[in-house]
């Protein structure tokens, strides 16, 4: 606990360069608006689309307790042996934080097993997020609710497995809802989806949002313990039939 | 409910073929002794590997209300785009259920996110199978436990998503606990494993085992209603800022 | 699955009696409005408050399948031991349903071990019920969404367990959200809330409010199965250390 | 985290002081060995049912973070209005750790809403606690299984709720199958209930045992956070129809 938790965060870092509105509100990418707001004891490392291996090579993977994930146009740019390897370090043991249009990449449909689809719409509305689980860690410190002025809206269904804990639920100024923050286990690793953060909007600056990406980060750090052993198993108590 | 449910049972069906031991006790293929045990209104078509497009063509599907899935030493020889194919149709409604060995198939796995590997092993022991879940209705009809006098075993830790319902749980002699009757939803479409049924014991032919399928395909059929709308959509109530 | 389901409509009928806007809207009380709405094949009984034993004895709950409980302002006037024999046979697999203000009635808050409180408003605002688990049966035949008029707002945080599958969430015109459909599993019986039903507004003639309380009963009637013992219990494998 | 957990061990205390054999295991009562095992930043108070009030005051609870629980013979003899006292406290978020016999607690009992009934037998047995969920925090440390050499055995069904997770699984020598580690949120609480701990083995001296609660306490120790407001609620939002 009292050690720092290695981060990773993993933006495909295109719209900062390709659009000037973006470029206003992220000018050094959403990575180091996200990295700022890590209120964490943590080693935070940047990984993007167009670094060798998109920055996810076996000793950076190796090294992460906690991979936090921003992709939206290049989703096919991924490379699927780099899926494969995040994949498997994700059963491994290692955190996942997949933050709003990262619910169409490679590696939340992979490890959800659904098509991950919902509904959008761009039209500058409002989102209050409710809390829907206050016991649950990544609640600390957020209030009842929470807003954003300004949000690219998704709405239900959202087509994902029931999560093993669900911890926000969104309403939108447009009628829909949203289910917002979503635990699941998936091996030894854990994983949080968070549904803020369209690029044209400062989501990223938001203290109630940094608050819930940072208890995220704490809640997802691995588990410290053996890898369980699979396969052929010698029987623990004598087996009668076969004597 | 009056209508009887379509009902598609896939079998690997090669051990039948090339196994002495296991053709006696499935002369007829693994396929029919599950087909005689199904005691539900239902129409029955059989599909293995070695048929075309491994009996499982989009009008087969389109016509498959529970797809009953049974596989072993070819998980590998099932076409990607078959199991695509599968994966849409579970998520657009149809019940699948995972036999056994099929937990390794790679529609299962593709629909679970994880390894879904385990510890096993081959030594003609006892099984005794609880119902955790007495008000589940994959239970209807099942005692407390029911025994299986000679099974393969499967240990924990089952690298699968925790379920959404768990209803059975297996003590074997040899040590080992495992959780054999798993529920999930996938889209609009149930999936449901169950554990026993290893192709040299004559597991198939169980009353009991055959009751938990039988409940099962009830329990996965499809719930009549229209597959929700994804994608862009117009706001339902007017929004301020966008006036 | 072709029986009739023995159905129980429990309402408090104190409104109805006293209130002429309740009275006009339910002349025969709301229980009627809800008898008329089941599309099921169902022998229907009504009970309420005033009956001799709030026409809950003995020999009605034993010979009913699924409850419905409609209560607001007299959840104090329902008698502790009549709480308790309610619970005892959901325990034992009678299905329950939970309608609106029912959230605050002693079975409710028994069976759930928590306050059951939530937010609420009286402000003729528009609800608008999204389906967010599109493979439940309880979503059979309901759209993405259905849309009240005016109701009552209950909003988040509802003060429930985690519901063992989350069916409906609600969104409100005064920007609340709520879980609207909750299934849980208690002992041998099932349970299921469901949100709408202020006693002013016509909900109960609603369409889609009928067809997910016929759902709900078709999906809460008992399982049929002999009841687990309990208790002491003789060993079914031989023990060493006791040898 | 940092800083240290303020956790009150409350004892039934009775076994320790009228029998000797369980006073031989537990010279200075079970709560002693429990405190001693605790490997975590905590500040230890004990409670029993025989001090004043069973020594659970307003001020005790009060500054309690996470309470743990053993009791057996004497269930009855806790008084109801402090069974209300902790129940309130469990909903406004301490942690609560059930032990054991704990499970027919008039507390437990209360914030599950089921009968909490179980199989048991006293017979010097075998119990193995397999892992089912590697990526739990509860399981920090703990091997795939962990076996205790002699234990009282409980079987299912064990009426509770579906655990919100479930972590471990209990193989008995005798033939049955426990879920063996249960989380829970109640209100803004969590609940976690740990099987072992009959009161003549020295389960407690147990470092597997040791290990499984204290990390329980660091899981259910409070989330911080303003409490919700519940009841009449103002619009955060225009609404049309109240213009």
């Amino acid at each position: 606990m009292s050690q720092p938790i290695n981060v990773t965060i993993w933006n495909e870092y295109r719209h900062e360069k390709k659009n000037d509105k973006v470029a206003s509100v992220y000018p050094n990418g959403m990575h180091a608006a996200i990295a700022e707001g890590l209120d964490v004891a943590a080693n935070v490392k940047i990984a993007t689309l167009d670094d060798p291996e998109h920055g996810l090579t076996e000793e950076v993977l190796n090294g992460t307790d906690v991979l936090i994930w921003w992709g939206h146009v290049a989703h096919d740019e991924v490379r699927d042996e780099i899926v494969e390897r995040v994949h498997q370090r994700v059963l491994k043991g290692m955190g996942l934080i997949v933050l709003h249009s990262g619910h169409f990449s490679k590696i939340f449909k992979k490890l959800m097993g659904t098509s991950c689809d919902l509904k959008w719409r761009e039209a500058d509305e409002k989102e209050r997020i409710w809390v829907v689980n206050p016991a649950h860690p990544i609640a600390e410190g957020i209030g009842e609710y929470f807003e954003l002025p300004q949000e690219e809206m998704y709405g239900e269904h959202f087509d994902i497995p029931q999560p093993d804990e669900l911890v926000m639920v969104s309403w939108f100024e447009g009628g829909e809802v949203f289910r917002s923050g979503c635990c699941y286990s998936r091996g030894a690793g854990k994983v949080f989806y968070f549904r803020p953060g369209h690029e044209t909007y400062p989501t990223y600056y938001n203290p109630q949002v940094r608050k819930v990406i940072s208890n995220a980060v704490k809640w997802a750090a691995p588990v410290k313990r053996d890898y369980p052993r699979y396969g052929n198993a010698k029987p623990l108590e004598t087996i009668k039939g076969s004597v």
